[in-house]
């Protein structure tokens, strides 16, 4: 069981590995070759201890009053995620959401690729997002599996999400990252990824000071 | 201290309170009065148990074996977020995921709603976005508080951000929505949520099969 390990690291710490390999590039295209938990710290608004206990649950431990080094950590982040193998994800939803996407995605070789990516305007078909050609949907079930994809993107209406999730689904996607906001239906092996732009914007609104009830008279400064 | 409650509620719960909100809504809308936190956790995915403790945080228990009032929980909800007075943002970056992150806001009546959109590109300059006009970068640090804003949101590359940042708190943003791969650097009072959406697809990428390592002679199946 090669999974032993790795399948039992939390959610929050998958969601903070990619934080600590953006912060590793950086540090190795810096010449930085170790690393120390407290300096990982500064650089990603983590606590050491968190960091510690995060990198622990793969064996990396580091070495006691040096550090970790650059290379050789950011190399197992992307082992322990999938990265260094290469993940290719199809998006579905070309609107202004899904080409940013698409240019995030393609822009950089972050290890996910876009690789395909589908709509159901006509107006939209055959348009360039950076060297991949938007496809009518009809096509994600026709081509099915042999699209090779794993991670399945959806930014499209929320009438649409289930049965696009369901298609991709059935094209051999694990993994979905949904900006659609509905709650999708999916078999237990598939991982689903909810962000949800209004929300954000929402649970914002509580850290201002528009919420705060008027000052009384009694509150006030003489 | 009118704060005394609230100010205690964790930020996992705070970042739970609008798919409530959400979720009342839709009840409401399909004329349903009560629900109980059985039926909440069915359509929000979260525990029963979860629920009835981010409620409760708030003091919003509902009526043992009835369930919870929809309206008013709603009206709470959007109360205790700051929704109910209305959040005023500006967003920074009028590119793809700028005018998506616009049309969302400006689509619906959410309780927030972006009034100003800036960005560098005089081509940009003039642009309607759903009834908001884009403005040069320098009219964000020239009108400054007089726009009335309290949540900012950064969708500039990342070499741009911390400028950006500091003319968003400068005009008396108290909460910033940040997708550029940076960590900002902002005073105490001010509360940041990061979304890098290359982060999301990365960590994704661990719940597919891509980072299983090949299966030895030993396992598998004779």
């Amino acid at each position: 069981m090669s999974l032993a390990t790795s399948s039992r690291i939390p959610e929050a710490a998958i969601r903070r590995l990619p934080v600590y390999l953006r912060v590793l590039d950086e540090l190795q295209q810096a010449d930085v070759e170790i690393v120390s938990s407290a300096e990982l710290a500064v650089r990603t608004g983590f606590s050491p201890e968190q960091i510690r206990k995060d990198l622990a649950y793969f064996g990396a431990f580091g070495t006691r009053g040096v550090g970790y080094e650059t290379a050789a950590l950011g190399q197992e982040i992307r082992r322990i995620l999938g990265l260094s193998a290469g993940v290719r994800a199809a998006l579905v939803g070309a609107g202004h959401l899904g080409t940013a996407l698409a240019r995030h995605s393609l822009a950089k070789d972050k290890g996910v690729r876009i690789v395909a990516i589908f709509d159901n305007d006509p107006a939209k078909f055959g348009r360039n997002i950076d060297g991949v050609i938007v496809r009518p949907l009809a096509d994600l079930a026709a081509a099915g599996r042999r699209l090779d994809v794993q991670i399945g993107i959806l930014t499209v209406p929320a009438t649409a999400a289930q049965a696009v999730a369901e298609q991709l689904v059935a094209a051999g996607c694990e993994a979905l990252l949904n900006f659609s906001p509905v709650k999708l239906d999916v078999p237990p092996h598939v991982f689903v990824q909810n962000i949800d732009l209004t929300m954000e914007l929402q649970s914002l609104a509580y850290y201002t000071s528009v919420r705060r009830e008027p000052e009384t008279e009694a509150d006030k400064p003489e």
